[in-house]
């Protein structure tokens, strides 16, 4: 594992969290390593500030959301994929690592229940309390 | 346009950019709506110290570049589709906005080629200049 020399980066930007995921994930050894693995059903719980941006979210849509995976290490530069010493170390831009310097989890969902701003999601991996930052339409060629 | 109140949200979180975008791209107006159509060439210009986590990108691969979009109106709830009046004012998150809580944008690329610690890629929609924040393998389905 390589590590980033602290070093001073300006400007820096800060992300409000708009809400959290609600899972049943809540321990790292027993996440899986990618959603279509067979995580569960989670929940997008919204904060009442965002109402009016989650308005049109649609039950069977597809959409991007954009986490905050805050129990990463963000010192990471490489990494043995899926946490296998097997696999060659790997700089983490080539790899989905949650340890990477700046932790934005990205987790193409399918939207399966909407309940005011409670909106349920199939095969989102990631822990519970995770903080949301972002949702998105996914568009046509999976952008 | 509907306004995001000014509430307290903690935590906050900060992005640290590493890297930003080198593009012909200067001028809201001109800037296409998605990056399919019709957007040039541009460079990802990686920050040195960055330089391990970019050693395995390759030619070819398709990722995800997420970005800051820096010029970005942070307040903004809901809007108007591709800033048409006659498209119905549609809660951001149903939308590619740039204007958004966060405006973390999302590109997916090609790499066209790799000069050191500058990367090229195909129809990258961002502003010249625009901080980059993170890179990700695009997995199978778009994932």
């Amino acid at each position: 594992m390589r590590t980033l020399e602290p070093v001073v980066t300006t400007p820096t930007y800060e992300l409000r969290p708009i809400g959290h995921v609600e899972s049943s994930i809540t321990d790292r050894e027993t996440a899986p390593k990618q959603g279509f693995e067979g995580a569960p059903e989670a929940w997008l719980v919204f904060d009442p500030d965002v109402a009016d941006g989650i308005r049109d979210l649609a039950v069977g849509s597809d959409v991007f959301v954009l986490t905050w995976l805050h129990r990463a290490e963000r010192d990471v530069l490489a990494v043995h994929p899926r946490d296998d010493p097997r696999n060659p170390e790997t700089g983490v831009f080539s790899t989905r690592s949650q340890d990477r310097p700046n932790p934005v989890g990205l987790h193409r969902v399918r939207i399966a229940a909407i309940d005011g701003l409670r909106v349920r999601v199939n095969d989102l991996e990631a822990f519970d309390g995770t903080p949301i930052v972002d949702v998105k339409p996914v568009l046509s060629g999976g952008r």
